[in-house]
């Protein structure tokens, strides 16, 4: 099979499949060996400072010499109302008090909530050849810039129209994310009612509408989905819950197993820990934060304030009060090594025949 | 390219395309075109009179001899609550007055509402071949008796869950319908959160649980997806969305216009005409009953309620109050005539190089 297109060529890989940045999930361990596998791994430094996200670069670097992205969150800072917060702060202690999770509470005034305008020095200075974000698009001046030091951008998609707009603006690859995707949804023109497209309805009409190679993603979990995409016109796949179950992800042992033994109607979309639309499997945080009908604040203070009883929670094993992304095919997630995973779905989709 | 296979032989088909049966939009014509050409029709009885059956399938078989499929709503036959009711025949005057849609409301007392049951002589009295169902599964002796009399039966899931349950009970083929569909979600093992798992997910989920022949509904109106989903491992396609728009369609015009210029982003899951979940595309009756929260009666009781408002919009040639069943490939859907829409969907298939 060649593997050889427009997406291969531009990203310099060899195999069409970008590992999806995961924070909180994706290691530079897990990064490096999609790269050195053939594929394009992503390394997640959103809400990092300039410092730390120097330091996961480095440390991918010293893991392999092919190409990897960074993953940015292109949203605006937020200032902070203390008496939203103060609300919420008081309902996650309630919650954290019932399931017998014990935290300290975050003091958002001790916070500095970083901007990815922050991280492009560092990007530049580093020489990163590939910049994915989401939860938002780059400012004009900040793509010129890194345009002007011939990184490729990456932007995610989950309507038509939110991929026109990408393209209007000098994105050079377009992520169309299905509402099978885990984690959290790029939307970015859309309030309410949220886009919630198949991929399988998504893929061809952003295809149709945009001159751009297109990345699949969502529901992409075995060889027949990654086919598929490129049947309905995608030039590489971008590939996430595959890998929450690597050797090299952080996710803790029992999110794992949750994957493995999941069913396709378990996830649930939900705001509830970030504030932000995610897709994971539904757990009692989840429940608790739906049934107060919050006012959601701006990204990503309830993310912030969320933090340390999701920290705590992982530290006990206890998978009820943290996040627990998974796309809608996370039942056909293995466990095996970042590259093991990688190889079995090059290799299923070769001896698939049509 | 060779479309033969296990689905086809079963129902003796020339291409594993099914027309999907769409109440209020297809016609013993669109059966029968769609079967001439090598494909199954599907003709719609559900909530008609043993008497009105009888009269569709025969008129369906003046105009071919080639195997279709009958399709019934397996509902239970509900109780009406007049309190109930009478809040909600309220709520529509009020409605139908502000959009100008002069209707009669229904005496629900003078309606009489049909079970399968009581179709089900006619069925084996003309000699169906196939028979299809949704809206609940058919009851035991009804599935024995049927296939006492040679009939293979297709029932549809929405979850792995359901398609095994389909399994387990008999039915010969499993319709896997991903949440791209267009009109009345299958749905009938779940209450709340209804399952809502793209194609991409589902289909290989249930290919992989169940032994029948799996048919993919959703999002399939164009090659790409009819492809797609064949190397997901579907054995065929069910097709509804891209028949809307067909000559043999009894879609008003304005539907039709509004169909061909909608965008992804354009239809919702509303429960709003029958009290089931559907998908179409988003409308003010839509928008004016989801304000109202609802406590939904058992179905048919709202569609029958809504029956005449939903005539009399047509008649108008307006859009707003009445059903726009849609899937989230709509805006691919073309006019032309059944015959041909089929044949662009085959040609377009055996066209795909991989």
């Amino acid at each position: 099979m060649n593997w050889h297109n427009a997406l291969t060529q531009i990203l310099k890989i060899k195999y069409p499949l970008v590992q999806a940045p995961m924070l909180g999930v994706s290691t530079p361990e897990m990064v490096a060996a999609v790269s050195n596998e053939g594929g394009l791994g992503s390394l997640p430094v959103g809400l990092q400072s300039p410092e730390k996200t120097r330091e996961l670069i480095i440390k991918t670097k010293t893991l392999t010499d092919k190409p990897f992205a960074v993953n940015l969150f292109a949203h605006d800072i937020p200032t902070i109302e203390p008496t939203q917060t103060q609300a919420i702060q008081e309902q996650l202690m309630r919650i954290s008090e019932k399931y017998g999770v014990a935290y300290t509470p975050v003091d958002l005034t001790q916070i500095r909530h970083f901007s990815y305008q922050e991280q492009l020095d560092v990007l530049i200075e580093e020489k990163i050849p590939v910049v994915s974000f989401t939860f938002g698009v780059l400012d004009q001046p900040s793509i010129e810039r890194l345009h002007a030091h011939g990184m490729i951008l990456i932007g995610t998609a989950t309507s038509v129209r939110e991929a026109v707009y990408l393209e209007n603006i000098g994105i050079d690859i377009i992520t169309a994310q299905g509402i099978e995707a885990g984690g959290h949804r790029g939307t970015f023109l859309f309030d309410e009612p949220l886009p919630q497209i198949g991929l399988i309805s998504l893929l061809p009409q952003v295809v149709d509408a945009v001159k751009r190679p297109v990345l699949a993603a969502g529901g992409i979990t075995d060889p027949r989905a990654f086919k598929a995409a490129m049947i309905l016109g995608a030039q590489g796949v971008q590939v996430g819950t595959a890998f929450i179950g690597s050797d090299e992800s952080l996710a803790i042992t029992p999110y794992k197993e949750q994957l493995r033994k999941s069913q396709d109607t378990d996830t649930v979309l939900t705001r509830a820990f970030s504030g932000r639309w995610a897709r994971g499997i539904r757990n009692s945080f989840h429940d608790e934060i739906q049934q107060l009908s919050l006012e959601y604040p701006a990204y990503p203070i309830l993310n912030t304030l969320t933090a340390p009883i999701r920290i705590a929670s992982q530290k006990q094993g206890n998978t009820q009060l943290t996040t627990l992304w998974a796309g809608q095919s996370a039942a056909m997630a293995t466990q095996k090594s970042s590259a093991e995973i990688l190889r079995s779905l090059i290799i299923g989709v070769e001896q698939i025949t049509t």
